[in-house]
């Protein structure tokens, strides 16, 4: 079904399956009947692809618990591509997951020209925040710092000793075999990234526990250097690692058909948008895979696969198959217009947005059950 | 006066001169009129070189406070040659230095096939033990593992987020202009001690101080390197550092003439070594400046500058500039046989040892007040 009516232009689709092929990752298909109540973003192959992601299900089917492991950077405002990240870790987190929240903060302080102080209220304001209101909860939750790791310095201790452990266990010929070459300072990144992903297996954090990285396919080499490491550590009998597993998501078209810009507020729409403006937004902006005239359109029809509109509506915002089914016939037929398209996507968009700041405003409440607790 | 009586081959003090220009190092002797109270290792020129060494003699002046950091692998017997460098650091906790002393040990982990439990134990059984023997306290000491930087996890989490901050500050050209080759784990390492001479000023710890790091000149670039970084990071205004001084001192020669190595137990006189094994140890194998026959030697004399036996005395163990005098006029001039002269470092080593040894023992009481406080 996924291919039936994919959302993305057939192209991209075309290049994920050879990265894929080329990186040895298993399509998420094999293991969707395996996942109890598969999420949207699974059922509808936005999520495309994984690594050992069958010991999570067996995991969410037995009801034990997981680690989920997701890193944010705190910049820029938070928007549809970053919601797609959180549903799925919130609803991994409601079927078992120990969530942990890695802010990068220390990579952003050297990347950008703001104090470690001003990150760390971007990462409430922009992401905490926007992740208690689309559903994240306190419980089974560590989100933290990479300046800080936690108030308890046992656990900050056994995690930050991991990097300089993992850097060990990788030769220069490697790391450039894997990235090509690197500053100091990416390296280090690299290896903190690494630790990131092991350390909650420490015995400071849940011991030994199958654990999933949600990323796209650029983040892959982290995936297969953790697993790498794990596997070099284990050998050396003071560490027990699973091997971690990661799923694969495709990445959001920005509104205008391209890639989402921080740089450029029309490319991408912000959870703390104005539900008006996004609405002119849409409508003047939202790349269209309508005709350029009515005539024409009612002729030939719309096309589904470059239309941002209706893959919004379809990786996101209309979960019911059926309707979702009848909009691609109409729009495919030329009975609904690319205007009428648009109106649908406002119209969720309105409802969601109204509501999810309403919720924004009232986490503030919640900051504190997620921050400074250990 | 430290050229008369250089206890040092005069190959290895060209060598010394010709790095010092090289390195931009400044001769000792250039503060040494304004240290109050200089330690025999600077009188006798065993420290030959400093960087920036006067405003820690200002300090010492003025008994205002001052940083010294030292860092220490915990590996092998602890010798005469890491007793120089306790020496030295304590004379300088005596003077109001406080002292950062740092176990490398996450390094001495990835070097060899020993866990960090045993390497603990070898960093409190062969150092701790015999820096306290030697007269380090409590008061005004930080003995940490870098593994384990505090129980205080502020203090932790601000000395590792300084490995990720430091490491944004230098190209990999400029650490390959540095080290030549490196592997990702010396990278690490690196930074880490960069961190390491750093972080005391931080104001989690001590606040901007002046800062000395007694170092052979092998460990130069480290102390180039932290330079260069601490200016950087004033530069960006949220750093507040004092340069970090140095001082370098010459290698001590092991017991046969050659370098010591902790593989051959010959080259080198262990604190812990029984005093009887000790004196038998130098009469067979201290490399000696005497002659073939008791003749040639009254007759010629021996040569002060390659008798380990001599030098060991001049640098260690005969502090009175006037009976060290007398004992070079009468080696020198043949008047002092070699086994004499043997004879006169066995007494002093074997008095020595044998009060350091109960002084050892006693310290074990003494391990609580330096582990685990903060």
């Amino acid at each position: 079904m996924a291919e039936k009516i994919d959302p993305w232009e057939q192209g991209a689709v075309k290049d994920y399956r050879r990265l894929m092929k080329e990186f040895g990752i298993e399509p998420f298909s094999s293991v969707l009947p395996k996942v109890p109540q598969p999420s949207l973003y699974m059922r509808r192959g936005v999520i495309f692809g994984q690594r050992d992601f069958g010991k999570i299900a067996e995991r969410m089917k037995n009801r034990q618990p997981f680690v989920m492991l997701t890193g944010l950077m705190p910049s820029g405002k938070f928007h549809l591509g970053h919601k797609m990240v959180a549903d799925e870790f919130i609803y991994l987190q409601e079927r078992g997951a120990k969530v942990y929240i890695c802010v990068a903060d220390i990579e952003a302080y050297n990347m950008r020209d703001k104090g470690l102080k001003e990150l760390r209220e971007t990462a409430i304001e922009e992401y905490l925040l926007n992740y208690i209101a689309l559903g994240l909860k306190p419980k089974n939750c560590d989100f933290y710092f990479q300046s800080e790791r936690s108030k308890d310095a046992e656990k900050s201790n056994a995690y930050y000793r991991m990097v300089g452990i993992i850097s060990r266990r990788v030769t220069m010929n490697e790391m450039k075999a894997i990235y090509g070459e690197l500053t100091p300072g990416k390296m280090i990144s690299v290896f903190t990234q690494v630790a990131d992903i092991l350390h909650p297996q420490l015995a400071q954090f849940e011991g030994k526990m199958p654990t999933v990285v949600p990323v796209g396919v650029d983040q892959d080499p982290h995936i297969k250097l953790a697993r790498d490491i794990a596997a070099k550590l284990n050998k050396t009998g003071d560490f027990k690692f699973e091997a971690p597993s990661a799923t694969y998501h495709e990445f959001m078209k920005g509104l205008k058909g391209g890639k989402m810009s921080s740089s450029d507020p029309l490319s991408y729409i912000a959870l703390t948008d104005d539900p008006k403006t996004v609405k002119a937004k849409i409508m003047k902006y939202a790349f269209s895979g309508g005709k350029d005239s009515i005539e024409e359109h009612r002729k030939h029809g719309g096309d589904t696969k470059v239309d941002v509109s209706y893959q919004y509506l379809y990786s996101q915002f209309e979960e019911d198959d059926k309707k979702m089914a009848k909009i691609k016939a109409d729009y495919e037929s030329g009975r609904m217009l690319s205007g009428e398209l648009k109106q649908l996507l406002c119209e969720k968009l309105e409802k969601f947005l109204t509501e999810h700041q309403e919720k924004r405003e009232k986490a503030r409440d919640q900051v504190h059950k997620f921050i400074g607790r250990d």
